[in-house]
């Protein structure tokens, strides 16, 4: 038998989820990963883990222009198995419990995932990654450089 | 004259919006910070910057239980005021060209921001930061702790 992954455990809170979404995401692409299980996804990725490749739809590629100069980038993504009611977890299933926004559970009312990666290389509309942890097919959100590295190229502001 | 700063400039090219959205977002509160006009926003934010105010709305509140062990947590919000169509940008003003993922623009097909922040305190539904740049009144989509200080608390998975 195995375990109802997504069932609530003991001190688990529920906010269903409300009725009409306030704004929309858009898939920009999917990530091709080895996990192609919740179970096979480790709990952190890691900078020296398997390469993996972030692939856009035709309309996005144009936008990894320049993404080359970085060696660390950020990317965003939506965890689209996981359920979003749950604010207060019960981690390890010991009936100690946290907050939703204390733990980096993928179980959120946004599902919305954030990786800091190295990039290995970018060929068309594809960038290969290393450092990922989520399912094989999982939609893409963004990318963008990682703010360490990252220098405003706008003008600066007054005021 | 206003100089028009959604006007698309020399150089950039638009991705029309889908007509349909992959999935939606909850907005989960709203951010108060000093900043009232873009203009006033700063283009990064600073952990010695001035205090803002994360409040959530009322269901969500019970998410924050256990954020207060962390110092430094990562907030995603949603630029509801940026042009989503943006694929390749001309941020000097100069001609010279980028594609939106080799920027941390705000103009993006999904204009979800990341930031670091420094925790000042927790009171209630609201979370005391330091370190936000966006202008006052954007919705909150997510909080997490910093993933340097997070060590996953569920149990460790076979293979």
């Amino acid at each position: 038998m195995t375990q109802d992954r997504d069932a609530t455990r003991a001190g688990e809170s529920v906010v269903p989820l409300p009725e009409r979404f306030d704004a929309g995401v858009i898939f920009i692409g999917r990530i091709r990963t080895p996990f192609t299980t919740r179970d096979a996804c480790p709990r952190q990725g890691r900078q020296d883990g398997p390469e993996c490749q972030i692939v856009l739809d035709e309309p996005y590629a144009a936008g990894l222009q320049g993404l080359e100069a970085f060696e660390t980038i950020e990317v965003l993504y939506w965890m689209h198995e996981a359920r979003r009611d749950l604010i207060v977890q019960n981690p390890k299933g010991d009936g100690g419990t946290k907050g939703t926004f204390a733990l980096r559970s993928p179980l959120r009312p946004n599902p919305i995932a954030t990786s800091l990666v190295r990039l290995v290389s970018i060929a068309g509309p594809i960038a290969t990654v290393r450092g990922l942890d989520c399912l094989d097919g999982t939609p893409v959100l963004d990318l963008k450089p990682d703010r360490c590295a990252y220098t405003p190229l706008a003008p600066p502001k007054a005021g």
